[in-house]
């Protein structure tokens, strides 16, 4: 059942928060950007947790966290909106202890982990100390069809023998454990009762990191890397699965409904800065004697095109917040979908005209634009590409028109 | 200085209203689209009358009126959701009392008119008595550039002499009055002081309504009409100046900027209804032998494009009703001239896929579908075309930037 | 087995033919629109039988039909080209005697009727003093699915008797026969090889003119017409049989081919004359002093895009013709398909850019333009929806692939 | 005055060559995304270089250059078909010599250079000794105003002194030489006049490389780079001008002309990669037992999208390379503009669904897919971006309209 979550702050009380961190994010992360270090992550590395020293010291750590848990306690909503000006950044939420997938990984370890769990491994993630992966998506099953895959776990005694291969596992370049998705119980008449997670420590023997996949050019490094694993007869204690066996793909789902509205928050922010920087580009760029590129009609239409659009998203995403911090993510589960693969798209489109504007300088890694177009090309295929949600989507409004497809 | 607006109903209370206009449309209205008459205007009127009165007994009357003129005084957000009822039905409006361009017209009325002006126009236009129309649009100057006109009004004496040529002026058809911009100081400085809006009543000699223009296939009736109108120097007194001088241009934004809101919140009840369409189509029209159209990915994705526009459509639309009815229509000018774009192209884009869908049929005039395809196309156009208001909402943004062009 | 088709002209013989036809149009068929019984078939048709006088006494008649049946004979592909300036005028095809649904019957009974049947049914309507139909669509069934049909036609004797419902039968209004789609093998194991074609005069007993469907707010007249058909246990002997029982399929394939590629041209000649309206407007519309409609970068962009695809649209549609003429309809299946979605969709887009540079007068029927887009919906749907086009298209390419579906 | 240019080959001989080429394409070229070196430059250019002499051997060396320069003298339409085999591979066009820019440069050379200056630059550049680059592009100035520029040359008895900042410099990574716009008659009072181009060799003191601009995340090297020169006080030999003096636009034109039609040629070689990949995967990809990714009817419709889009632009590209064939360059200008803008989204798109059919795997660096999506987003940006050459369309439309702007 779940529990409606309360806002944490007054409305005042939020915009002075967001002010702030706004501030932060603009004199501490962006000229990161234009270092020397902004493309070489070893370099970057150490900046960055230095930044996430101001930030805890800020009172700003893991936001999206539960009081107890050392967090802020936003709620769905509220974090919406932080997440939104950190988006502005590519570094905002590795700094605020809020990126992908560990945040996921926080979330469901704190609702489904055991006390020994929570100790060895929510508690240093928590803190910031480690890092850590999920391992979902296999090279030879279609992601869109979650209950088929390869990696199998089998119970010998008191541990679990886990084999198989996985790919796209983000963040495990550097992790310490990776939550692995694996069947458990592959016989089963459910399908849907077929898988477990398994927490896997990365330094299980068996356990091959076999390469970060290079992905729009990027080699990735650390955290923002996607890597292909190899599980070999890992061996894990049984106290290492996380909730109970079959239950997998439930808590999968608990994971990934927030997950996508998580995305869809940090994609406002990557809109607002690229439209800043377009908007920006076009009232100064000059292409003849008094004579801006803004005053073109087509750069016009574009920037009020995106304006709409991203007023249309950010209202749709804070409304399907709202519902989640109201009747959960269960409830809101066509609205996530509707959000996933309209801010993707409208992600995509900000970012091809904020491009545009900037001519050949648009398509230099001397700008961020060029990291986000190449990155965010992802945007409409991780968790879940914009068929299978639009598929989804449908199905839940033919329901109450009486069809059950 | 803008008044705020309040809300006049709770939540529930607003509800309550909206599911009893909902029936109450669905019940009495839709129906009325199968008659024999539907296409008849001359037979249809005497039931749409009918019609008023029973809306008139359940206390529904001019909704968006304030209670002190005999309307119900809803906030524009709770009109908002109101008329996006409505709109479901063609006739919705017009049952109602708060047709455009009538609504307008009393909108202005109760702001500028004299005492003498409401008692004699505004009066039985509230009652439902009459009916009045709005000549601004002229053939032979674009409409994007409302500063350009060529009617002209002499004061001689005691009295205006109003000489012009007007088209598109909507609702013309068996009018009792119109309010006709016009240009009394054409030699001002300032281009938007020139113009003025005088009461010209429909018998004035010298006022010839040419003809109801044919739209979309249709000659057009009563309040479904727009019409070519010539004024050969009309006189009329000096009274039937609304407001004063010069103010015809401010006069006309105060209601613009609500009537294109009006029409988003229309358009929305409009998507509703072949969006509802479409889905029941798609649920029951049989492909081949246990095989529905809905089965179809390609309608599943239109059906999950629709909804998530409509969501987006309905979040702005009502947010921007808020910010009026908080802020005023001036300060919501980006925001009304967002939805406005915004809305429009929305709303081609369901009635073509609603169309898509019903194949063959959906181009009959058995359907309202092939009504709204024919005569929404100018949703895009009337009130301000696209590009006008893109360029519009650009200039806004830019203006933040720091460039005012 | 397909017979080539060579060219009947050099290029030069083609050109002068070409000029000459355009010039006829502009100056014999344009003017037509303006007059009063523009919107008024019944005072139109007399007019336009008189312009088919001149067509004939300048040896134009009948352009597509082969010499020996009293035609020019025109390849598919000078046929292409000759429909391309036909189409710019909604007249130019019917007063040619090359209108749909004619022209394919013209076609299927020179191939496949017997000499009883050209004597009867072929020679009036290659002369113009009849017209015909075609009864293929069925209300319950989806056009989508051409196998699946309710009209049957059981033999008695020397008599089919037939039964059925049909509409959406283009032309019925007035015409003198109808070539009914039927099944008289429901119960052959090949679903292709139960329907078959029957010849029915109008006047035959049983046979229901039920009534014009209304399309696009226009009740149409003869040609210009949509029939819904009522057959009740209509009898015809036996020799009205079109070919073989069974081959009614088969021999819709042969007809429907070229007749998809015909509208192709003939969108292309709308296309030419929408963008002619188009550009002229936009050279001559003032938005303000010294400053035209395109002048603006947005008006620009649209008649750059629509030259664009109608230099590519037109492109295609003669390759296509020429496969046509060098390989049959048959090889040319996949292009077919290309063109007429791919032309519709064009179409479409081009009225609609057009109108929008028309504003308010775009949508008036005082223009072609509000004709064409009522009317022209349907491209996208008639003889195949753009859906079924597109996965048939799918499906030969994925073949190549090695992929039967 | 333009030469017309014959085809060099019968249709039988072209498609034997073609085929041949096809061949070597796929069996030579192919392989070499595979190999561990396929992102590393330094390791490729030599296999590359090897693949060269293979080339040579068979006598397909530098195809698009006159016989009596050693080339094989193909019409810029038959170019046009060998050059969409070639771009199927990422290292097609270096490998027979005819990449950007040193084919353009050597274009002009044969055309406007001296004897002399054949001799010293352009026979190493034919024989593929060394490469060269044009040095064009500004970061202060913006690409879509062509006469505005800062580069200046002085004329100091008989040397000409060089200083300027340019950038996207293609290929400039161990060029030979660069052939440079500058002004030389900056206060000509025609601005079409004012720019001259000059050979500047690479080790001309000042002449300085400031770096290879990182774009799309990679680095660049060789002729696979763009970068960023400054130019200070080079001096060279006055009979290092190209042309005589203000001839630079005019020369520059007849290299950008031809020039964009070969981005174009090289464009459809991508597609048909990208879309051979797509149909293949989506016709070998399993979602589920017993279905693939084609069955799903929304990946028939980009499967058929892309194939009559792709058709279209195969059919422009000849045409308006058949043009320039049989009336130059400048005669086919918009045709030129109208294809550059249309294939450049084309490619955009096929290449876009292309990545989506791969899921996840369609944006790692496994796949040629992620280089082209990177590296062509400049596709509707180099040589004119798409609102430039929109423009040009309209104007040249509008002139023909009567209307001059």
């Amino acid at each position: 059942m779940h529990k409606t979550i309360s806002p944490k702050y007054t409305t005042d009380q939020l915009n002075s928060l967001l002010q702030q961190v706004q501030e932060f994010v603009k004199t501490e992360l962006f000229p990161l950007e234009k270092e020397a270090f902004a493309h070489d992550w070893e370099k970057l590395l150490p900046v960055l947790d230095e930044k996430r020293k101001s930030v805890k010291s800020n009172g700003w750590w893991t936001p999206q966290i539960p009081e107890e848990w050392g967090g802020i306690g936003l709620s769905v909503e509220e974090h919406g909106k932080l997440s939104a000006v950190l988006g502005q950044s590519p570094y905002g939420h590795y700094v605020f202890n809020c990126q992908a997938p560990d945040a996921g990984n926080m979330e469901i370890l704190i609702e489904f982990g055991t006390p020994e769990q929570q100790e060895k491994f929510l508690k240093p993630l928590l803190a910031g100390e480690i890092r850590s992966c999920f391992g979902m998506t296999e090279p030879e099953f279609a992601g869109s069809n979650p209950v088929r895959m390869g990696t199998l776990a089998q119970l010998q005694e008191e541990d679990y023998v886990v084999s198989g291969h996985k790919w796209f596992t983000s963040g495990a370049h550097q992790a310490s454990f990776c939550i692995v998705m694996c069947l458990t119980n592959p016989n089963s008449e459910n399908p849907y009762g077929r898988a477990s997670q398994i927490i896997i420590p990365c330094d299980t023997p068996g356990y091959k990191h076999v390469r970060r996949i290079p992905v729009g050019g990027d080699k990735g490094y650390g955290w923002a890397s996607h890597s292909e694993i190899l599980l070999e007869n890992c061996k894990v204690p049984i106290g290492n699965l996380l909730g109970a066996e079959g239950k997998g793909f439930a808590i999968a789902q608990t994971r990934l409904g927030p997950g996508r509205i998580h995305h869809c928050m940090r994609w406002l922010g990557i809109c607002q800065r690229a439209f800043d920087m377009m908007v920006h580009r076009a009232a100064t760029r000059k292409i003849r004697e008094n004579r801006v590129l803004a005053q073109q009609q087509t750069i016009q239409n574009w920037i009020a095109e995106c304006k709409a659009e991203m007023y249309a998203a950010r209202l749709m995403v804070l409304d399907t917040a709202r519902k989640i911090d109201q009747k959960g993510a269960y409830e809101a589960r066509e609205e996530i979908s509707m959000i996933k693969f309209y801010c993707a798209n409208m992600l995509q489109k900000v970012l091809d005209f904020s491009i545009q504007v900037h001519g050949a300088e648009g398509i230099t890694d001397d700008l961020m634009l060029s990291y986000w177009y190449r990155h965010e090309r992802g945007a409409r295929i991780y968790d879940g590409a914009d068929e299978v949600h639009k598929s989804r989507v449908a199905k839940l409004v033919l329901k109450k028109y009486g069809l059950k497809i």
